[in-house]
């Protein structure tokens, strides 16, 4: 790590704390660089890099100064009840939902995927190039057998360590991305008609797969800040039958908190004890802006029971579809279901992906991308706040790309965003984040974008119409 | 084609249509050459192409003469009695055989992936190369809507029309080979517990498929000369609720035939006027060695009831996973299923394989391919007459990369197979083939690598446990 991020993140961790106030003043540039022994330059850049958290601003002719965070912070759910399990019935107008979205000219914040300007699409089309010239053989393989490619097993296993997961080589199965992970656990742990318990809200391809498996959702009540409810977890798991469990502990997919470690403890045990199986998706956890990478749950369970998926998706390629599952215990009933139903994944693919965790560079792009998504997701927060109206609640993510929104109570987000796509703005309607039809007034931004000033007005127009729909009671 | 290669199909058709006898002699050499207008040379080449797909042979000082058929075709499947759906449970001890065959140096018979040595590695490996140097944007991609990559969609709609077969292009999904193809396929028309009509024996994946989605398999009886028995597919779509057909028209595997095109109008005009959807793997449609390529039942389907699946596996490299399903009327939800649950297939994979299609190279690789497979195919089927004993029926593939061997009727090929793993040889044992536990006294042997002398030996020890088992009353 760079001296600078090193600083940074210390500071980070001080106020994170709460040992530094809103409004404390930080030491002076050049106290901070005589303090350190840093040069200037030094001191300076990690107070910038401060400032593109979010975490302090800069005072004309004063300083330093913790920031004084805006008090519409997402704090509470909505509703702490615990619903019943229902069919899942989401797909038609999701998938109207994203591809209104993705239409030539809609300001981005739908797809919560990193922009390709942020990526390292360069270097990996030159390793891609070189790959391929030195090992042709891996074009054309033949075998059922060796579902994983050596190299990028060891890079995984080699990288989990300083996850705080030891992970055994023999459970470790390479997927299409995440989502096949998850899609293979769920195979495995459950029969069509189960129950699984999910986040409240959560990640509408999770409640897609439920969907197309015949699986029930459980939705537990999720707390912005600290993920989900421990009790409402503990409470579901005693009262009922739970085939999975399938969290987003690191940076999740609306909320974008990361689970206390204390939780993540209770979790892994209380799971484990009622062997209950947990499917924890961990995609988010590099690009969380934590002074430390977060640990999965999988880092505390010591019984087997976490199947830990993750994927390269958001961190060097979507195009990649590249992830892979530590499945504990279950490891060889995924392999089986893996070989037998889709087959080992692209080799060549394995292999790029290998030489590229493998080198120096990897590592200092991760910095760069946690950075640049930490500044890009606070510039799109305090848009909303300079623009939204007064009683619209924020969250303030631990990491990853997304902003969740809670509008006025009676503002439906999925009128408000046929409205939006006819100025040429996208977003996902919070309706799409919950089987049982919640969150219809709130809706999830995405900020995987290098801000420009376009966004600003965007949010501008975005706010005038939540405003609007308010007045009126409605859109 | 080649002038030596049309000589070559004419005489084949003419031979596989009964114009020409076992015993005639064929023109000379010279009478060819003068009566065609074609050269000395070319004749030979064209009588030597004949020659290895086992459909002539030279007799010293003499000529060539159509080949007399050893009389010991597989010709009537061994019952033809209508089971009842079974749920399917076959993964585990698949897997054991799977991993067995592909143990190193085992003879291999086992799976039915062509040899790398008949793979164009080294073409493919710079493509990829190029294209990754080309459009380094495609290792970047961030589209949710966009399934198909341009290119390739253009190539397979024009591709397919070779095949008789006019694809739209809303209705193509590229798929993670041909088995996410008819997993979607799957999933979009059946519901967990529903039956779905196979062959019978019917490829293991297949089975493996139904038995991770909760599906249950009828067994349809199948002639080992012209494929799915059309009346007891009538009798079973008109007493049962059936959900689905999944067949493998064109040189089936394990069978090998290709059904007659007759045959193939009636299996589309009974499915679509009783709403059964038919999902048709077509993976062997290229590796053909019938005189044209035959058409897939797609092609005598007008009502948009057929779902054509198939993939580059076993012509371009299995390491690839690229396929696509050309979905007819269930275009959009196969989209759908694919977008929510796996996302876009690699695009730069998808761009590869595209450029690869339209060059002329491709068209003379599917020819040398072919030829090369049907020569490996003869070989192994000739060293099985002679070194197995009497009573074994061997069917005489139309097409494909497998021979499927019925043992005396007390064989238990599953208890072969395990001394034969012992002795270093490959195979995979019949009952994998069915959920009802037929074909207990069948064998499929692979015949993807080219001939070699070892491989004679090896045929010769399946030969003498075979008699061993046979003579004894069983293994």
């Amino acid at each position: 790590m760079l001296l600078y991020e090193s600083l940074a993140d210390e500071f980070a961790a001080q106020i994170s704390a709460g040992h530094m106030h809103p409004g404390d003043r930080l030491p002076s540039v050049r106290h901070l660089a005589q303090q350190r022994q840093l040069s200037v330059s030094t001191v300076v850049q990690a107070l910038r890099t401060l400032e593109s958290r979010g975490m302090v601003e800069a005072r004309p002719q004063s300083g330093y100064y913790v920031r004084v965070r805006h008090g519409r912070v997402l704090a509470v759910p909505a509703r702490q009840r615990l619903e019943k399990p229902v069919v899942v019935g989401l797909s038609q107008r999701l998938l109207s939902v994203l591809h209104a979205n993705e239409a030539p000219g809609i300001v981005p914040f739908g797809s919560a995927l990193p922009s390709p300007d942020l990526m390292i699409s360069q270097r990996l089309s030159r390793l891609y190039a070189s790959v391929a010239r030195r090992y042709p053989q891996l074009l054309s393989g033949t075998s059922h057998a060796a579902l994983n490619e050596p190299l990028l097993l060891r890079a995984i296993v080699h990288r989990a360590l300083e996850w705080g997961c030891a992970i055994a080589p023999e459970e470790v199965v390479v997927t299409n991305a995440c989502t096949e992970a998850m899609s293979l656990c769920l195979r495995v742990v459950t029969k069509p008609g189960d129950t699984v318990a999910v986040e409240a809200p959560t990640y509408y391809v999770m409640l897609q797969l439920l969907e197309s498996m015949g699986l029930r959702a459980l939705e537990i009540p999720t707390d912005p800040q600290t993920g989900v409810s421990i009790e409402a977890l503990d409470l579901a798991t005693r009262e009922r039958k739970i085939a999975a469990c399938l969290l987003i502990p690191n940076a999740g997919n609306p909320l974008g908190c990361v689970m206390p470690d204390a939780h993540k403890q209770r979790v892994a045990d209380m799971l484990a004890s009622r062997n209950v199986p947990l499917i924890e998706d961990d995609i988010y956890g590099d690009i969380c802006f934590t002074p430390a990478r977060p640990r999965p749950v999988y880092a505390f369970d010591r019984s087997g029971n976490t199947m830990l998926c993750t994927s390269f998706s958001k961190t060097v390629s979507p195009a990649f579809r590249l992830g892979f599952v530590a499945a504990g215990k279950r490891g060889a009933e995924i392999a089986l279901e893996k070989t037998l139903t889709s087959g080992k994944s692209n080799p060549l693919c394995q292999r790029v992906m290998a030489e590229l965790l493998d080198t120096r560079g990897y590592d200092a792009h991760l910095r760069t991308l946690r950075r640049r998504l930490a500044d890009q997701v606070a510039r799109t927060r305090d848009a909303v706040m300079r623009h939204f109206p007064g009683e619209v609640r924020v969250t303030e993510p631990a990491g990853g790309l997304v902003l969740w929104v809670e509008l006025p109570q009676h503002v439906d987000a999925t009128e408000l965003h046929k409205q939006a796509i006819a100025r040429g703005i996208g977003f996902v309607p919070g309706e799409m984040f919950s089987a049982n039809g919640r969150f219809k007034n709130h809706m999830r931004l995405a900020c995987g974008h290098p801000w420009q000033s376009s966004f600003d007005d965007a949010i501008k127009t975005l706010g005038q119409m939540v405003c609007a729909a308010s007045v009126t009671g409605g859109v």
